[in-house]
Protein backbone atom coordinates (compact mmCIF):
# COMPACT_ATOMS: atom_id res chain seq x y z
CA UNK A 1 0.00 0.00 0.00
CA UNK A 2 1.67 3.58 -1.43
CA UNK A 3 1.99 6.22 0.65
CA UNK A 4 -0.62 8.24 -0.68
CA UNK A 5 -3.27 5.78 -0.06
CA UNK A 6 -2.24 5.63 3.49
CA UNK A 7 -2.50 9.66 3.94
CA UNK A 8 -5.48 9.37 2.46
CA UNK A 9 -7.03 6.98 4.44
CA UNK A 10 -5.71 9.23 7.39
CA UNK A 11 -7.33 12.21 5.57
CA UNK A 12 -10.85 10.53 5.34
CA UNK A 13 -10.78 9.09 8.91
CA UNK A 14 -9.51 12.37 10.21
CA UNK A 15 -12.88 14.16 8.97
CA UNK A 16 -14.81 10.84 10.54
CA UNK A 17 -12.88 12.19 13.87
CA UNK A 18 -13.93 15.65 13.27
CA UNK A 19 -17.78 14.72 13.22
CA UNK A 20 -16.79 12.91 16.56
CA UNK A 21 -15.93 15.53 18.28
CA UNK A 22 -18.95 17.59 16.27
CA UNK A 23 -21.03 15.49 17.99
CA UNK A 24 -19.10 15.35 21.23
CA UNK A 25 -19.24 19.11 21.67
CA UNK A 26 -22.59 19.18 20.62
CA UNK A 27 -23.82 16.91 23.24
CA UNK A 28 -22.34 18.64 25.86
CA UNK A 29 -24.16 21.52 24.94
CA UNK A 30 -27.57 20.29 24.32
CA UNK A 31 -27.18 18.56 28.56
CA UNK A 32 -26.08 21.34 29.75
CA UNK A 33 -29.05 23.30 28.11
CA UNK A 34 -31.63 20.60 28.93
CA UNK A 35 -30.39 20.92 32.16
CA UNK A 36 -30.81 24.61 32.63
CA UNK A 37 -34.07 24.43 30.45
CA UNK A 38 -35.53 22.17 33.12
CA UNK A 39 -34.11 23.56 36.60
CA UNK A 40 -35.51 27.10 35.66
CA UNK A 41 -37.94 26.47 33.63
CA UNK A 42 -37.17 28.26 30.33
CA UNK A 43 -39.19 26.66 27.60
CA UNK A 44 -37.48 28.65 24.70
CA UNK A 45 -33.88 27.22 26.09
CA UNK A 46 -36.18 23.73 25.65
CA UNK A 47 -37.14 24.31 22.13
CA UNK A 48 -33.64 24.61 21.06
CA UNK A 49 -32.63 21.71 22.60
CA UNK A 50 -35.14 19.65 20.60
CA UNK A 51 -33.85 21.33 17.61
CA UNK A 52 -30.60 20.64 18.28
CA UNK A 53 -31.25 17.09 17.98
CA UNK A 54 -32.27 17.36 14.33
CA UNK A 55 -28.51 18.30 13.54
CA UNK A 56 -27.45 15.25 15.70
CA UNK A 57 -29.55 12.77 13.96
CA UNK A 58 -27.96 14.55 10.63
CA UNK A 59 -24.46 14.48 12.07
CA UNK A 60 -24.80 10.78 12.65
CA UNK A 61 -26.22 10.00 9.19
CA UNK A 62 -23.48 12.29 7.96
CA UNK A 63 -20.83 9.80 9.48
CA UNK A 64 -22.04 6.81 8.96
CA UNK A 65 -22.38 7.35 5.24
CA UNK A 66 -18.73 8.50 5.49
CA UNK A 67 -17.31 5.85 7.15
CA UNK A 68 -19.04 3.15 5.43
CA UNK A 69 -17.89 4.53 2.30
CA UNK A 70 -14.36 4.33 3.61
CA UNK A 71 -15.00 1.34 4.18
CA UNK A 72 -15.42 0.17 0.58
CA UNK A 73 -13.40 2.36 -1.25
CA UNK A 74 -10.20 1.84 1.13
CA UNK A 75 -11.08 -1.59 2.60
CA UNK A 76 -8.63 -0.81 5.30
CA UNK A 77 -7.18 -3.56 7.42
CA UNK A 78 -7.37 -4.54 11.20
CA UNK A 79 -6.42 -1.12 13.24
CA UNK A 80 -7.79 1.10 10.59
CA UNK A 81 -11.07 -1.15 9.97
CA UNK A 82 -11.23 -1.07 14.12
CA UNK A 83 -11.31 2.80 13.96
CA UNK A 84 -14.21 3.14 11.76
CA UNK A 85 -16.23 0.63 13.42
CA UNK A 86 -15.68 1.77 17.05
CA UNK A 87 -16.46 4.95 15.15
CA UNK A 88 -19.82 4.14 14.50
CA UNK A 89 -20.56 2.69 17.51
CA UNK A 90 -19.32 5.91 19.19
CA UNK A 91 -21.51 8.12 16.62
CA UNK A 92 -24.55 6.12 18.13
CA UNK A 93 -23.94 6.44 21.33
CA UNK A 94 -23.61 10.39 21.01
CA UNK A 95 -27.20 10.53 19.04
CA UNK A 96 -28.63 8.70 21.95
CA UNK A 97 -27.36 11.29 24.08
CA UNK A 98 -28.57 13.97 22.28
CA UNK A 99 -32.08 11.63 22.20
CA UNK A 100 -31.93 11.80 26.19
CA UNK A 101 -31.37 15.39 26.69
CA UNK A 102 -34.27 16.21 24.29
CA UNK A 103 -36.61 14.32 26.30
CA UNK A 104 -34.95 16.04 29.34
CA UNK A 105 -36.14 19.00 27.38
CA UNK A 106 -39.42 17.75 26.42
CA UNK A 107 -40.33 17.30 29.82
CA UNK A 108 -39.69 21.36 30.94
CA UNK A 109 -43.50 21.74 30.27
CA UNK A 110 -45.14 18.92 32.40
CA UNK A 111 -42.77 19.48 35.59
CA UNK A 112 -43.39 23.45 35.52
CA UNK A 113 -42.40 26.13 37.56
CA UNK A 114 -41.09 26.26 40.93
CA UNK A 115 -42.07 22.18 41.60
CA UNK A 116 -38.44 21.35 42.41
CA UNK A 117 -37.20 22.65 46.38
CA UNK A 118 -34.09 24.11 46.57
CA UNK A 119 -32.54 21.17 47.52
CA UNK A 120 -33.74 18.71 45.15
CA UNK A 121 -32.55 21.46 42.31
CA UNK A 122 -29.03 21.01 43.63
CA UNK A 123 -28.74 17.32 43.65
CA UNK A 124 -29.82 17.51 40.02
CA UNK A 125 -27.37 20.27 39.22
CA UNK A 126 -24.40 18.31 40.92
CA UNK A 127 -25.83 15.12 38.97
CA UNK A 128 -25.69 16.97 35.30
CA UNK A 129 -22.76 18.61 35.90
CA UNK A 130 -21.09 15.32 36.53
CA UNK A 131 -22.13 14.00 33.27
CA UNK A 132 -21.02 16.83 31.34
CA UNK A 133 -17.90 16.35 32.71
CA UNK A 134 -17.83 13.07 31.50
CA UNK A 135 -19.40 13.56 27.94
CA UNK A 136 -16.72 16.13 27.74
CA UNK A 137 -13.57 14.22 28.97
CA UNK A 138 -14.56 11.26 26.83
CA UNK A 139 -14.28 13.01 23.99
CA UNK A 140 -10.62 14.58 25.36
CA UNK A 141 -9.38 11.22 26.37
CA UNK A 142 -10.42 9.41 23.01
CA UNK A 143 -8.71 12.34 20.99
CA UNK A 144 -5.47 12.04 23.17
CA UNK A 145 -5.72 8.38 22.50
CA UNK A 146 -5.35 8.36 26.24
CA UNK A 147 -5.97 4.53 27.13
CA UNK A 148 -5.32 4.69 30.96
CA UNK A 149 -8.17 7.69 31.16
CA UNK A 150 -10.47 6.35 29.27
CA UNK A 151 -10.40 2.90 32.00
CA UNK A 152 -10.62 5.42 35.02
CA UNK A 153 -13.78 7.20 32.97
CA UNK A 154 -15.43 3.83 32.93
CA UNK A 155 -15.12 3.62 36.30
CA UNK A 156 -15.87 7.32 37.42
CA UNK A 157 -19.54 6.41 36.03
CA UNK A 158 -20.53 5.26 39.60
CA UNK A 159 -20.72 8.06 41.19
CA UNK A 160 -23.27 9.32 38.49
CA UNK A 161 -25.32 6.14 40.11
CA UNK A 162 -24.33 7.11 43.66
CA UNK A 163 -25.61 11.14 42.63
CA UNK A 164 -28.49 9.55 40.96
CA UNK A 165 -29.34 6.89 44.16
CA UNK A 166 -29.26 10.44 45.72
CA UNK A 167 -31.74 12.00 43.71
CA UNK A 168 -34.46 9.49 43.31
CA UNK A 169 -34.38 8.58 47.27
CA UNK A 170 -35.14 12.86 47.41
CA UNK A 171 -37.49 12.39 44.60
CA UNK A 172 -39.31 9.62 46.46
CA UNK A 173 -39.47 11.48 49.65
CA UNK A 174 -41.16 14.50 48.03
CA UNK A 175 -43.57 12.53 46.97
CA UNK A 176 -44.74 10.96 49.88
CA UNK A 177 -44.61 14.41 51.42
CA UNK A 178 -47.54 15.45 49.00
CA UNK A 179 -49.82 13.69 46.63
CA UNK A 180 -49.72 16.93 44.43
CA UNK A 181 -45.87 16.96 44.15
CA UNK A 182 -46.50 13.28 42.19
CA UNK A 183 -46.65 14.14 38.87
CA UNK A 184 -44.03 16.59 38.49
CA UNK A 185 -41.36 14.68 40.71
CA UNK A 186 -42.42 11.74 38.11
CA UNK A 187 -41.34 13.84 35.10
CA UNK A 188 -38.44 14.55 37.15
CA UNK A 189 -37.85 11.04 37.88
CA UNK A 190 -37.22 10.62 34.30
CA UNK A 191 -35.03 13.32 33.77
CA UNK A 192 -32.80 12.13 36.43
CA UNK A 193 -32.88 8.95 34.85
CA UNK A 194 -32.03 10.52 31.43
CA UNK A 195 -29.15 12.02 32.82
CA UNK A 196 -27.55 8.73 34.16
CA UNK A 197 -28.19 6.56 31.12
CA UNK A 198 -26.02 9.21 29.48
CA UNK A 199 -23.68 8.41 31.83
CA UNK A 200 -24.28 4.72 30.74
CA UNK A 201 -23.37 5.85 26.62
CA UNK A 202 -20.35 7.60 27.97
CA UNK A 203 -19.08 3.94 29.29
CA UNK A 204 -19.97 2.69 26.24
CA UNK A 205 -18.07 5.63 24.31
CA UNK A 206 -15.00 4.58 26.82
CA UNK A 207 -15.03 1.66 25.47
CA UNK A 208 -15.20 1.68 22.20
CA UNK A 209 -12.31 4.19 22.15
CA UNK A 210 -10.81 2.05 24.31
CA UNK A 211 -11.18 -0.45 21.69
CA UNK A 212 -9.96 1.76 19.05
CA UNK A 213 -7.11 2.62 20.69
CA UNK A 214 -5.75 -0.63 21.86
CA UNK A 215 -7.24 -3.17 20.30
CA UNK A 216 -8.01 -4.66 22.90
CA UNK A 217 -11.76 -5.10 24.64
CA UNK A 218 -12.43 -4.21 28.53
CA UNK A 219 -13.49 -6.81 30.37
CA UNK A 220 -17.45 -7.53 30.80
CA UNK A 221 -18.06 -6.23 34.34
CA UNK A 222 -18.74 -2.63 32.87
CA UNK A 223 -21.75 -0.86 35.72
CA UNK A 224 -25.05 -1.02 34.04
CA UNK A 225 -27.78 1.06 34.18
CA UNK A 226 -29.42 1.81 37.90
CA UNK A 227 -28.55 -0.01 40.60
CA UNK A 228 -32.15 1.85 43.01
CA UNK A 229 -33.74 -1.55 42.68
CA UNK A 230 -31.42 -2.63 44.89
CA UNK A 231 -30.24 0.18 46.84
CA UNK A 232 -34.37 -0.07 47.83
CA UNK A 233 -34.77 -3.38 48.00
CA UNK A 234 -31.81 -3.30 50.73
CA UNK A 235 -33.23 -0.43 52.89
CA UNK B 1 -15.05 -12.14 -8.01
CA UNK B 2 -15.29 -15.72 -8.11
CA UNK B 3 -18.09 -18.25 -7.44
CA UNK B 4 -16.22 -19.65 -4.69
CA UNK B 5 -15.64 -16.43 -2.82
CA UNK B 6 -19.20 -15.58 -3.21
CA UNK B 7 -20.61 -18.87 -1.20
CA UNK B 8 -17.78 -18.25 1.67
CA UNK B 9 -19.00 -14.74 2.03
CA UNK B 10 -22.66 -15.80 1.91
CA UNK B 11 -21.93 -18.84 4.65
CA UNK B 12 -20.06 -16.08 6.78
CA UNK B 13 -22.75 -14.19 6.54
CA UNK B 14 -25.06 -16.97 7.65
CA UNK B 15 -23.62 -17.64 10.55
CA UNK B 16 -23.73 -13.91 11.31
CA UNK B 17 -27.67 -13.99 10.74
CA UNK B 18 -27.95 -17.15 12.49
CA UNK B 19 -27.11 -15.08 15.62
CA UNK B 20 -28.90 -12.65 14.87
CA UNK B 21 -31.76 -15.30 15.30
CA UNK B 22 -30.33 -16.49 18.24
CA UNK B 23 -30.10 -12.91 20.05
CA UNK B 24 -33.56 -12.18 18.96
CA UNK B 25 -35.34 -15.72 20.11
CA UNK B 26 -33.48 -14.63 23.64
CA UNK B 27 -34.44 -11.37 23.80
CA UNK B 28 -38.22 -12.19 23.38
CA UNK B 29 -37.64 -15.04 25.74
CA UNK B 30 -36.09 -12.42 28.55
CA UNK B 31 -38.80 -10.06 27.81
CA UNK B 32 -41.38 -12.54 28.78
CA UNK B 33 -39.87 -14.13 31.56
CA UNK B 34 -38.75 -10.83 33.23
CA UNK B 35 -42.58 -9.27 32.66
CA UNK B 36 -43.64 -12.74 34.49
CA UNK B 37 -41.35 -12.20 37.00
CA UNK B 38 -42.68 -9.16 37.82
CA UNK B 39 -46.33 -9.98 37.78
CA UNK B 40 -45.89 -12.61 39.84
CA UNK B 41 -43.08 -12.10 42.22
CA UNK B 42 -41.17 -14.74 40.83
CA UNK B 43 -38.10 -13.63 41.83
CA UNK B 44 -35.83 -16.99 40.74
CA UNK B 45 -37.25 -16.72 37.53
CA UNK B 46 -36.08 -13.03 37.43
CA UNK B 47 -32.67 -14.23 38.60
CA UNK B 48 -32.36 -16.75 35.41
CA UNK B 49 -33.17 -13.46 33.80
CA UNK B 50 -30.56 -11.86 34.83
CA UNK B 51 -28.17 -14.79 33.93
CA UNK B 52 -29.63 -15.01 30.23
CA UNK B 53 -28.06 -11.43 29.74
CA UNK B 54 -24.54 -12.97 30.08
CA UNK B 55 -25.42 -14.86 27.70
CA UNK B 56 -26.95 -11.55 25.36
CA UNK B 57 -23.79 -9.93 25.72
CA UNK B 58 -21.28 -12.83 25.15
CA UNK B 59 -23.57 -13.71 21.87
CA UNK B 60 -22.81 -9.91 20.75
CA UNK B 61 -19.18 -9.97 21.22
CA UNK B 62 -19.10 -12.99 19.10
CA UNK B 63 -21.46 -11.25 16.18
CA UNK B 64 -19.01 -8.42 16.53
CA UNK B 65 -15.91 -10.16 16.07
CA UNK B 66 -17.29 -12.20 13.49
CA UNK B 67 -18.52 -9.18 11.65
CA UNK B 68 -15.12 -7.63 11.96
CA UNK B 69 -13.10 -10.56 11.03
CA UNK B 70 -15.92 -10.81 8.10
CA UNK B 71 -14.61 -7.45 6.61
CA UNK B 72 -11.12 -7.70 6.89
CA UNK B 73 -11.05 -10.85 5.23
CA UNK B 74 -13.27 -10.32 2.62
CA UNK B 75 -13.47 -6.57 2.11
CA UNK B 76 -17.00 -6.93 0.67
CA UNK B 77 -18.57 -4.33 -1.64
CA UNK B 78 -21.63 -2.13 -1.02
CA UNK B 79 -24.59 -4.51 -0.47
CA UNK B 80 -22.58 -6.54 1.19
CA UNK B 81 -20.67 -4.38 3.48
CA UNK B 82 -24.08 -2.93 4.26
CA UNK B 83 -25.22 -6.05 5.62
CA UNK B 84 -22.71 -6.46 7.48
CA UNK B 85 -22.48 -3.35 9.57
CA UNK B 86 -26.31 -3.48 9.58
CA UNK B 87 -25.60 -6.90 11.50
CA UNK B 88 -23.51 -4.92 13.96
CA UNK B 89 -26.08 -2.68 14.64
CA UNK B 90 -29.04 -4.90 15.16
CA UNK B 91 -27.03 -6.26 17.62
CA UNK B 92 -26.44 -3.61 19.75
CA UNK B 93 -30.04 -3.01 20.02
CA UNK B 94 -30.97 -6.32 20.41
CA UNK B 95 -28.37 -6.34 23.35
CA UNK B 96 -29.84 -3.59 24.57
CA UNK B 97 -33.05 -5.03 24.55
CA UNK B 98 -31.87 -8.04 26.98
CA UNK B 99 -30.10 -4.89 29.20
CA UNK B 100 -33.78 -3.71 29.86
CA UNK B 101 -35.41 -7.21 30.32
CA UNK B 102 -32.75 -7.79 33.04
CA UNK B 103 -33.24 -4.16 34.60
CA UNK B 104 -37.19 -4.99 35.21
CA UNK B 105 -36.27 -8.34 36.64
CA UNK B 106 -33.35 -6.62 39.05
CA UNK B 107 -37.14 -4.37 39.98
CA UNK B 108 -39.20 -7.23 40.93
CA UNK B 109 -37.81 -7.80 44.60
CA UNK B 110 -38.37 -3.94 45.07
CA UNK B 111 -41.98 -4.09 43.54
CA UNK B 112 -42.88 -6.87 45.70
CA UNK B 113 -45.51 -9.32 45.88
CA UNK B 114 -49.36 -7.78 44.94
CA UNK B 115 -47.96 -4.00 44.71
CA UNK B 116 -50.01 -4.17 41.40
CA UNK B 117 -53.26 -3.99 41.44
CA UNK B 118 -55.71 -6.61 38.99
CA UNK B 119 -55.83 -3.66 36.50
CA UNK B 120 -52.52 -2.24 36.38
CA UNK B 121 -50.94 -5.94 36.33
CA UNK B 122 -53.55 -6.41 33.30
CA UNK B 123 -52.11 -3.13 31.48
CA UNK B 124 -48.67 -3.97 32.47
CA UNK B 125 -49.16 -7.55 31.27
CA UNK B 126 -51.02 -5.65 27.22
CA UNK B 127 -47.74 -3.70 26.72
CA UNK B 128 -45.59 -6.56 26.88
CA UNK B 129 -47.27 -8.58 24.69
CA UNK B 130 -47.27 -6.10 22.23
CA UNK B 131 -43.68 -5.81 22.87
CA UNK B 132 -42.65 -9.09 22.68
CA UNK B 133 -45.09 -9.54 19.35
CA UNK B 134 -42.92 -6.32 17.89
CA UNK B 135 -39.63 -7.88 18.97
CA UNK B 136 -40.76 -11.69 17.18
CA UNK B 137 -42.20 -10.10 14.42
CA UNK B 138 -38.81 -7.61 13.12
CA UNK B 139 -37.04 -10.57 13.25
CA UNK B 140 -39.21 -12.54 11.58
CA UNK B 141 -39.55 -9.51 9.04
CA UNK B 142 -35.58 -9.92 8.63
CA UNK B 143 -35.26 -12.97 7.91
CA UNK B 144 -38.09 -12.88 4.86
CA UNK B 145 -36.20 -9.69 3.60
CA UNK B 146 -39.31 -8.20 3.85
CA UNK B 147 -38.97 -4.51 3.16
CA UNK B 148 -43.23 -3.92 3.78
CA UNK B 149 -43.34 -5.49 7.10
CA UNK B 150 -40.37 -4.04 8.39
CA UNK B 151 -42.13 -0.53 7.62
CA UNK B 152 -45.21 -1.55 9.15
CA UNK B 153 -43.43 -2.34 11.53
CA UNK B 154 -41.80 0.88 12.60
CA UNK B 155 -45.16 2.35 12.38
CA UNK B 156 -46.91 -0.32 15.08
CA UNK B 157 -44.20 1.41 17.78
CA UNK B 158 -47.31 3.74 17.89
CA UNK B 159 -49.62 1.68 19.68
CA UNK B 160 -46.87 0.48 22.57
CA UNK B 161 -46.38 4.04 23.48
CA UNK B 162 -50.14 4.79 23.56
CA UNK B 163 -50.78 1.78 26.00
CA UNK B 164 -46.98 3.18 28.00
CA UNK B 165 -49.16 6.29 28.34
CA UNK B 166 -52.12 4.93 29.27
CA UNK B 167 -49.98 2.31 32.48
CA UNK B 168 -48.34 5.98 33.12
CA UNK B 169 -51.85 7.40 33.54
CA UNK B 170 -53.03 4.64 35.68
CA UNK B 171 -49.85 4.44 37.96
CA UNK B 172 -49.80 8.02 38.39
CA UNK B 173 -53.44 7.81 39.74
CA UNK B 174 -52.52 4.95 41.80
CA UNK B 175 -49.69 6.52 43.47
CA UNK B 176 -51.90 9.50 44.10
CA UNK B 177 -54.68 7.47 46.03
CA UNK B 178 -52.54 6.33 48.84
CA UNK B 179 -48.28 7.27 49.19
CA UNK B 180 -47.77 4.30 50.41
CA UNK B 181 -48.42 2.96 46.73
CA UNK B 182 -45.19 5.66 45.88
CA UNK B 183 -42.16 2.97 45.82
CA UNK B 184 -43.24 -0.11 44.23
CA UNK B 185 -45.22 2.26 41.37
CA UNK B 186 -41.75 3.99 40.67
CA UNK B 187 -40.05 0.96 39.66
CA UNK B 188 -43.31 -0.62 37.81
CA UNK B 189 -43.19 3.44 35.83
CA UNK B 190 -39.35 2.26 35.15
CA UNK B 191 -41.03 -1.47 34.15
CA UNK B 192 -43.44 0.06 31.42
CA UNK B 193 -40.83 2.62 30.24
CA UNK B 194 -38.47 -0.04 29.98
CA UNK B 195 -40.69 -1.98 27.71
CA UNK B 196 -41.23 1.29 25.57
CA UNK B 197 -37.83 1.30 24.98
CA UNK B 198 -37.17 -2.22 24.07
CA UNK B 199 -40.05 -0.85 21.41
CA UNK B 200 -37.80 1.84 20.25
CA UNK B 201 -35.08 -0.59 19.51
CA UNK B 202 -37.34 -2.94 17.69
CA UNK B 203 -37.99 0.40 15.51
CA UNK B 204 -34.51 0.92 15.26
CA UNK B 205 -33.57 -2.74 14.16
CA UNK B 206 -36.55 -2.28 11.91
CA UNK B 207 -34.68 0.34 10.61
CA UNK B 208 -31.54 -1.16 10.01
CA UNK B 209 -33.05 -4.21 8.27
CA UNK B 210 -34.36 -2.19 5.94
CA UNK B 211 -31.51 -0.56 5.26
CA UNK B 212 -29.71 -3.58 4.75
CA UNK B 213 -32.80 -5.08 2.43
CA UNK B 214 -33.59 -2.18 0.21
CA UNK B 215 -29.93 -0.12 0.44
CA UNK B 216 -32.24 2.50 1.23
CA UNK B 217 -32.47 4.49 4.79
CA UNK B 218 -36.20 5.56 6.18
CA UNK B 219 -36.76 8.74 6.37
CA UNK B 220 -36.03 10.48 10.01
CA UNK B 221 -39.55 10.81 11.61
CA UNK B 222 -39.63 7.31 13.47
CA UNK B 223 -41.36 7.82 16.98
CA UNK B 224 -38.88 8.66 19.52
CA UNK B 225 -39.05 7.88 23.21
CA UNK B 226 -42.12 8.55 25.28
CA UNK B 227 -44.97 11.26 24.70
CA UNK B 228 -46.22 10.96 28.44
CA UNK B 229 -44.44 14.53 28.49
CA UNK B 230 -46.78 16.06 26.02
CA UNK B 231 -49.48 14.58 26.83
CA UNK B 232 -49.28 15.37 30.22
CA UNK B 233 -48.72 18.92 29.48
CA UNK B 234 -51.70 18.98 27.47
CA UNK B 235 -53.82 17.71 30.31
Amino acid sequence: MGEHTVTSFDDDLGHIDQLIRDMGDLAGAMVAAATRSLLQNDTALAQRVISDDVVMDARQRELDDRAITLIAKRQPMAQDLRSVVGAIRMAADLERIGDLAKNIAKRVNAVGEGSAPRGLSHSIDTMAQMVMDQVGAVIAAYEARDAKNLVSLREDDEKIDVQYTAVFRELLTYMMEDPRNITACTHLLFCAKNLERIGDHVTNIAENAYYIVTGQQLPLNRPKLDETSVTVDSE
